[in-house]
């Protein structure tokens, strides 16, 4: 018996920013007919937010801390604001969303990172053994559309701020053993680029090509940790991953397709 | 064949404010053995969130606006960061919490409030006719614990603002079909008190009884509609309504009782 098709959809600050492209985006999504589950991160929102309440983004080498003032902005902006913003507007869309964090029916379980040379602060590394499955299949079963702020719990109390294309590969790996999973990562670039001036998308790589690709620095930077969520979700089981732009939702070639 | 029992259990500000008040509060909850619905308020952190963003408490004979601004605030403070710490806190004392706005699932359908002598802005008139007691149902199933922040939405994509009391009210009337409830209004006085100054608490109200202490001013001001909310509980089908301390959620005695 062939497993139902899922789709695991990833959204980011480049449509989260922008109402219009939110609201272009949500309206192809809730035309998708398989069984759908969204991620979202935050975009500058909680930034901006964190400003207007006095403030300073904490960066140590580059890399953003989550200090407990922090978490209280991303809690209330990624779970809080973006979230039931984003579930009020597909359930205007026909769409029964249900909005949640991994601390909601102890759905994504997570690890305080554990400090070595930087403190990241309240920052989860995500547990996949523990993705509570039995429960998200049960939404399913309701004909329910999980929506996903970047946020996880240690079964503590703790809220811990997650990587949102953490919890998109975390989710469709888990997920791959009762469905057909695609892992759909929407960005603002037509797919992975094989000239960033040209703007040629390379239509397909598997981990032969990446590894060369990525000694040729044709992929570098941002687009490593994504792909290395990509690969990991592919090994895990997940049939397919496509990097896409957020405007290419109802095409199912568009972007670059990423396979074993 | 008897109905399997549900506490609907309403906390406010008194509660949410107080951090050591909170988590005391949870602890009893967890003990409770009954299939539990919690509702939540928002307390004072909206306001002063409302404030540290330089947004002024806009008020109209006394009565409280919920401007555009103010529907931010109060989307971030109560449906992200109050409901997602009460979430975490519950799941660390082993009840398998899920936290929720009237918009997830479709739960709390409500319109918004027609503008008459006052606008109130985006307040929610609940329509107890549309919760969605299938989806409650089947989340009872999965041994979940719904937590609700006060919020609905319109259908139409927009989230309202919308009291606590009356949420607990109409869910608890929704609910009385499948199952024997009792609702439990959560507040800083050990009951409905006949005398302020001697804190003596009248052990059971019925409607008769609700007319004459309307009559003699024992009962006024602010807890008129939250009787009102109980008798509308009563009238539709739950059990028993009782008014108690917060701290006295274990003691099945406590407080005041509301009957028919």
């Amino acid at each position: 018996m062939s497993k139902p098709k899922l789709r695991v959809i990833k959204i980011g600050g480049n449509v989260i920013d922008d109402p219009k492209a939110l609201q272009s985006f949500l309206r192809s999504f809730a035309q998708l007919e398989e069984q759908l589950l969204l991620v979202h991160g935050g975009g500058k929102l909680a930034t901006e937010m964190g400003k207007r309440l006095g403030m300073e983004a904490q960066l140590i080498q580059g890399r953003r801390i989550t200090d407990a003032a922090t978490l209280e902005v991303v809690t209330m902006v990624y779970g809080g604001l973006t979230n039931k913003q984003i579930v009020a507007q597909l359930q205007a869309l026909g769409k029964n969303a249900l909005g949640l964090t991994g601390a909601d029916g102890n759905l994504l379980h997570a690890q305080k990172r554990p400090v070595k040379q930087i403190d990241y602060g309240f920052v989860g590394d995500l547990d996949q053994s523990k993705v509570n499955v039995d429960l998200l299949d049960a939404f399913f079963r309701e004909n329910l559309t999980p929506v996903f702020a970047a946020l996880s719990h240690d079964g503590q109390g703790q809220i811990l701020n997650t990587n949102a294309d953490t919890i998109a590969s975390v989710l469709a790996s888990a997920l791959a053993k009762n469905f057909e999973v695609e892992l759909i990562y929407c960005f603002e670039q037509a797919g992975v680029l094989s000239d960033f001036q040209q703007k040629a998308v390379i239509p397909l790589i598997d981990r032969k090509q990446y590894e060369s690709l990525k000694s040729e620095k044709v992929i570098h930077s941002g687009m490593i940790p994504k792909l290395d969520n990509a690969f990991e979700a592919l090994n895990s089981g997940v049939h397919q991953v496509r990097i896409i732009h957020f405007s290419d939702l109802l095409n199912a070639e568009a972007g670059t397709k990423i396979r074993l």
